[in-house]
Formats: C-alpha cells, structure tokens, sequence
C-alpha cells in the first residue's frame, strides 16, 4: 500500500478505479491545467478553480492577496483539492451503465503560505511553466509590487488518491444483444492557432512551445 | 440585478468577470459535461467531480445509492457546486499577468433527493441527454432495480454567479514594448472518431450524435 492512501483518501465506491500510487497521481496533476480547491467558509463549502503546480511533492497554487480563498486557506484550514481530465464519454446499451472515461485526483490536507522570496519566485516560474514549459523564461518575472500582491499557498501531496476510468462501456450480458450502439467516444482537449495580440511589438516569433503546444 | 445575485455568490475579485444573468449561468452549465460538487464530511472539505444536468432552473446530479457524497448531501445540507469551461491560455508580456480565459459558474444551497418515480425517470434520460443529445431514446431505459441503486439529487440554481474572462493579455503599459510574444492559445474539448464497442452487435450504424458530436 502506498503511502498516499489514508481512511479518507480510500475509494469506496467502485474501489477497483482507485490508485495510491504517486506515479500515477502526480501524472494526472502534471497534466491537468487547473484544479478546483474546497475549503469551509463560515461553516459552508465553498469550492473555486484556480492553476496550480506541482514542485516534487507539494501541490501549489496562487492569487491575489486579497483574495477571500487564499486569505482563508492561509491561516491552514482543511482543503480538499480535485483535479479532473476527462478523455470520453462511455455510451453502454443501457442507460444505467453509460460512464465517463476520466482520471481524477483528490488531495486532502492544510495549505501553508510560502513567505521566503526565492521559493515564493521559483514557485511562481514553475507555475507559468505549468500552463506552457518554457514561458517562464520569456516572461518578465515578477517585480516588488507583483510579488507583494501575490499569495502563493502550499499543500503537501501526503494524502491523496487517484480514480481511473479507461476502456468500453460493461453492459449486462443480457443486453449485449440489444440493437443500440455502444462504444466510447473520445475527448480531448486540444489547442487551437495561437492568437497574437493586437500590440505585438514587430518582429516577435511565435514562440514553439505555442506553435506545438502539448500537455 | 438579477435574483441570483447574493451576497455569498458576489464575485468580489476582479468583480467586473462577474455576471448573475440566467441566461449566462445556465448556458455554462449545460455546455460542461461534469461539475465539482463541495460539502462538508466531519467537518472537513470534500470536493468530487461529477456528471450533471439542467432542467429549468434546477441542476441536479446522481450516482449510486451507495455514494458517501450522495448520502451526505441527501440530508439537505449545505454543497457548493461548481462548473468550469477552459477556453485559452492568456500569454501576457509579464509573467504577473498571465491568465487563462475560462467561463465558470458558482452555484450554492441544499441538495434534495428525488423521491418521485416519473421526476426520477425523467431527470435520468435528461442526464443520458446531457452528455449526447437524444441518447436516452436508444438507450435501453433503467428497470426497477437500476432505479432503486440510483440516487438523484436536485439542486435549486437560486443562488449562482458566472465568472468569465476573454479577449487578449492586458499588461501594464510600460511592457507593451518588451520583446515577447503575447497573445492567446485556444483550447477547445474536441470529439475524436467514435471507438464501436468490441462486442457490438452486427448491423448497427453509428449515431448521428456521435458521428457529429457537438456541444
């Protein structure tokens, strides 16, 4: 058993889709563009989006300082943070076995504030290289203010799971025989031609990491 | 403003993305084909992705009877449930001000079970519907013991607001003439060729929904 898994983090239901493994995990968060975070907020969920990155094994995302998320996730209250890729949809001949193929992760745990400068910077780099590896080498990287303004939070990946689905649909056998298609139509999430802006100074390439974005 | 505006849904950072229009909220929601739903369990935050659908101004979702989620929010307490659409990668001159476009929608309240056989049926073929137009007419429809293994909840969208962000980086005006490309990549959630079930019977086209999926 793998380190990841606690009581809460244990798949209950459909147990066979869960997964301990920080291989497989962090795959899953690596690939993913954002994650939806949770917290209690004045006894009430709250769940929001935001991007996040991963630096060995911690999960990191950011905001502004004045955000109501980040100012109550700081004082290292309870989290639970979801990732989701979706990669088709899974029509069975029965409308009780249609499905979704997709790979999840739930994090439980308290996020803490990075306070040091330099880890505050690197963070910062590795979540705009995240969303497209290299960028952070392009970009102007944060000033005084910028930095200031920006809360940058720290979950520990020591609590988590992933759920999986892949494959066709599982009909009962007695429907096999039905006359209705059946099959998995795939998703993907794919890039479209980048846009340059409007005030692009002259003369700038089109980056490669954008021309041939993958994830 | 509109009657879906309350205090807990007021978008308060970068307040100009926020929008409490009906008509804005809903169509978000009927375009994403899973949902983030929030609660509290023991006191702590719990955030899992699910399949969701829209009839008039209720959302509701639905797994098995079995479900921790399920049950918790069976007993009428409190979730948050929240849907987000990924539209680009915003690439700005300044790392600061990278973004992404997306349009995502916050919707609060109780989740209630439904009870009624016919709402049940109902709201279980607007589910198959919801993630391939007119499925639920091929599909083979759920028998008593399907019914009895599935909860359906219904959540009241009374209390919701969108957020959504578009159009090109907007940095500051001092780094217009910086040499870096900025702009936007699209991302667009792309149908790929539908994949026949290995055991479909022989004689069976292709459905129209699949074969031109669009949502």
């Amino acid at each position: 058993m793998s380190t990841l898994q606690t009581e809460r983090t244990t798949v209950k239901r459909l147990a066979k889709r869960g997964n301990y493994d920080r291989e497989t995990i962090v795959a899953i968060l690596d690939e993913a563009l954002i994650c939806h975070v949770a917290f209690v907020l004045e006894g009430s969920p709250v769940v929001i989006p935001t991007i996040h990155t991963r630096i060995d094994d911690t999960l990191y995302f950011h905001g502004s300082a004045a955000s109501r998320m980040l100012r109550s996730l700081r004082n290292g209250v309870e989290t639970c943070v979801c990732v989701t890729l979706l990669d088709g949809l899974v029509m069975a001949r029965s409308a009780f076995h249609h499905s979704m193929n997709y790979r999840s992760v739930v994090i439980f745990g308290k996020a803490t504030e990075v306070t040091d400068r330099d880890e505050k910077l690197r963070v910062l780099a590795a979540l705009v290289d995240h969303v497209a590896k290299g960028r952070s080498l392009d970009a102007r990287a944060p000033n005084e203010p910028e930095l200031k303004q920006t809360l940058v939070l720290a979950l520990p990946i020591t609590e988590a799971s992933a759920k999986i689905r892949t494959g066709g649909p599982i009909d009962d056998e007695e429907d096999y025989t039905l006359p209705i298609w059946a099959g998995v139509l795939p998703l993907k999430l794919m890039p479209q031609p980048p846009i340059a802006d409007e005030r692009l100074a002259p003369g700038i390439e089109e980056p490669d990491y954008l021309t041939n974005y993958r994830r």
